[in-house]
């Protein structure tokens, strides 16, 4: 078994040969903050913020004013879209930002459950345990459509599998909405292989990206995937409650309508139409006016992943998801806690829990000492690394303050 | 009639006797922009901005990060909500932030009629000329609701009156969507008035009060209104694409559900519970998570409304708009252009629409050498008069230019 000692020295070792080190100093690390395991619920800020807001205020938004509509803000949501979009493996035209993860999703499945309706297609299947909005919107979705839910049980430290999606699609399926990584278990889903699946049955895929885009390399395409949202403050830094992102594959666009009409998915915006008339493509999926100042962040963050690469940021997230586990194997384990995460390999995300049931009022002394993990009831300690932003020596610094905690919890 | 050398000598009179003028001096400034007319579209950033976003960078999230949201980040939407609220005349508890004007009013009308379908009430009444978002919302929720929709036709120089809103409602009427500023002509509609002649019928009443909040008195509690939206990137200063505000009646709150359920409006957020339960509360009408980091301009603005007071902001605005007619009487009139909105008095709103059909290409060169109104087709330029940031002078300048330009499209 693994030691304290081993694993403090094995995450000096690691930092020492991290190709990706030197980018940890691009985020803002303030020594109140001791240890930082939450970059999966709300990535830290670049340092290069200041500077980028202090730009935008003195100048885009200060001087340009209204004319920065004109001179790209317009066009903001499709063209940062489409560079997120390259993250997550969709060629351009089919990512779009806009309103928040559960807005996108409500217009997207509004949208899926609504074309299938024609062809006798009423049921929505859903993993029973989803992050809770996906599956609030699916309720009401349901209820207002008359619709059925049909909910794949899964095993909680793990997320739905193939063989449980080609168990439950059949003729009656309309869509269905899975979480690319589990919120809870950190489980990645075989996107291609379910996809597939799921469409030979004739049903929409919808797929949640909120706790992969950024980290984990996708492949909408490739996988011919109908429909994805994704969040922007996790693992791509957007700020908090930074707007959401939606994908919708091209050859879809203009068979779908989403219902929340207005006029920035009009046709033409500035006919002030006297009849809404959608767009001829992905921007029907469009609203409101464009998030421009909350996407300054966001904007900043793609930039350094598309330096990066996404396939060098996963090779970090799996070199640090595996050093965790050695890490609470030495210092959290060994008190009685659980690890509830699929093992090391290619189903096992950025984030892994951890469980006990003094988690709750451990959490509260880790924050009191500036050891960041979260909490997720009813025992869950998450464990989350961001890779770009993350040092393997603040990972071990961060397990042992677990360790510590729970002792003296439990003493 | 007034000429120019009028107004010139009128405008620095009227500034140096300005006792809002020194805080045109907290908003971002460049000499390359000679004239903003525009703020009724897209409000001036504070120069205080930057500094703000530095530090909410640098500290709120840089240091508090997740622990944020405990920390005040939750509560954002409500507080900062019943501080604009304020503003509106709307007692705490009735007003929050969030989501995009077009999805909170998708929200709301949904509500509202979803509500009201129990009583049979199947028509929903509103302008043939209101802001195209608002109607498009109307259309789709009245196309998959299988309601009617009854257009009150307006004077595109005016607004809805008194009397055309009592002679369309009745019996049938599940809710009356109205603008308390008319975008086009910048006509005040009577809120007291019309919210009385609606709920007489047995109709919800929303208001739009996109082109009035932060430089009109409203007094929506008093006026008995129902339900209303805005938006806060004009007069309210928020930056391109800040999130709107909703306001709901206390006692209609847990009268109404919206149907985009997501995780924020739940009764219990972190319970991850498995079906969606509503707070019995505003906090129902949210869906996703909150817009902290799209908020931290507009809590600036909101600060300065504070300070100064509607009243007095109103009392500006008068004056900028009665002085904007003069110029324009001196300068642009007199060319063949036509004033286009209701005379002075309190009809009139902060904005002045002019019409000319060779405005189109007046606006692009008026653009082009720093003097930014805006255009609205077929043939209005709009001259927008945020009483905060703008100067009698710039108007006298902008409006002179207007003149100058409109005489060589002519030559």
């Amino acid at each position: 078994m693994t030691t304290p000692a081993d694993t403090a020295a094995l995450a000096a070792a690691l930092d020492a040969a991290d190709p990706l080190a030197a980018h940890t100093a691009a985020f803002v690390r303030d020594p109140s903050v001791v240890s930082y395991l939450d970059g999966n619920s709300l990535g830290r800020p670049l340092t290069a913020l200041e500077q980028r807001f202090a730009r935008f205020i003195g100048h885009d938004w200060g001087t340009r004013l209204i004319r920065g509509w004109d001179e790209g803000w317009m066009r903001r949501p499709y063209d940062l879209g489409d560079r997120l979009g390259a993250l997550v493996g969709a060629a351009a035209g089919q990512a779009f930002i806009g309103d928040s993860t559960t807005v996108l999703l409500y217009k997207l499945v509004r949208a899926a459950v609504d074309a299938q309706s024609a062809s006798g297609r009423t049921e929505i299947v859903i993993e029973d345990d989803s992050f809770p909005t996906d599956r609030f919107i699916v309720e009401g979705v349901a209820a207002e459509r008359g619709l059925e839910i049909r909910w794949i049980e899964v095993d909680r430290a793990a997320g739905a599998t193939l063989e449980q999606v080609r168990a439950i699609v059949g003729e009656r399926t309309a869509l269905v909405l899975l979480s690319h990584v589990a919120y809870r278990s950190g489980h990645v889903a075989d996107v291609a292989g379910i996809t597939a699946a799921a469409r030979d049955a004739g049903a929409l895929v919808l797929w949640d990206l909120c706790h992969s885009a950024g980290v984990i390399p996708t492949a909408l395409d490739a996988s011919g995937v109908d429909l994805a949202v994704g969040c922007t403050y996790k693992y791509l830094n957007g700020g908090p409650g930074s707007p959401a992102f939606g994908y919708v594959r091209r050859d879809l666009q203009t068979a779908l309508a989403q219902p929340i009409q207005g006029w920035m998915g009009a046709a033409d915006v500035f006919a002030m139409a006297p009849r809404y008339e959608p767009a001829p493509d992905l921007r029907r999926f469009a609203s409101g006016t464009p998030p421009v100042l909350a996407t300054v962040a966001l904007e900043a963050m793609v930039e350094l992943l598309e330096q990066v690469g996404v396939d060098a940021v996963r090779e970090k997230s799996v070199a640090l998801t595996d050093f965790a586990e050695a890490s609470l194997e030495a210092h959290v384990l060994p008190l009685g806690a659980r690890l509830a995460s699929p093992p090391a390999g290619p189903t096992r995300g950025s984030h892994l829990t951890v469980t006990h049931p003094a988690f709750r009022e451990v959490t509260e002394r880790l924050w009191a000492r500036g050891v960041i993990p979260d909490f997720r009831g009813p025992d869950g300690i998450r464990v989350g690394l961001s890779p770009l932003s993350t040092t393997f020596a603040e990972v071990e610094t961060g397990v042992a303050a677990i360790g510590e905690e729970l002792r003296a919890a439990l003493a």
